[in-house]
């Protein structure tokens, strides 16, 4: 029966995956926007205060399995990929 | 207005990292049970072919806004959390 749990836990898995997927996009597209909006505004689009605050948040509310290190650790690697994604987005623009 | 429309996007933001902390710890959880299930089995914790599978069918779905590049790379990072949370648990079970 041992196979049949496994599978069953691994399409589980899969589907968290994919969900996962669909908001690591979802807040690129977030990003994007704020991106935009403080392009016109002129202001520096990165902003560690703010950084520092959604990671508070998230931290507050971790109740694990993870450890608050490995937490941070992930979302950072989010963040810095969502950072990049504006980048691109302001080099685009210079270039029009 | 455009404070506002920021306001509003920053709130959309941790709506969606609390989602994201939501999805990623009950992976942990996930990726526990498979741990125990292949204890009991004697078969390896880390399946290289397994990680590739779910690599492409997480790329696979990728509709952007971010590169599949970044997509794996954050992936990567999650998957190699869960091992390390796997190996704490083995660890531990040894112990007893």
């Amino acid at each position: 029966m041992s196979n049949v749990e496994l599978e069953a836990l691994r399409a589980q898995l899969d589907e968290v995956n994919l969900k996962l997927l669909e908001l690591i996009n979802k807040r690129g597209e977030i990003v994007k926007e704020i991106g935009k909006v403080k392009e016109r505004q002129g202001v520096n689009r990165f902003d560690p205060v703010r950084e520092r605050e959604m990671l508070n948040l998230i931290l507050a509310n971790n109740n694990g399995p993870f450890e608050n290190s490995t937490i941070q650790h992930i979302f950072k690697e989010i963040f810095k990929a969502a950072l990049e994604l504006q980048e691109d987005d302001h080099r685009k623009a210079l270039l029009v």
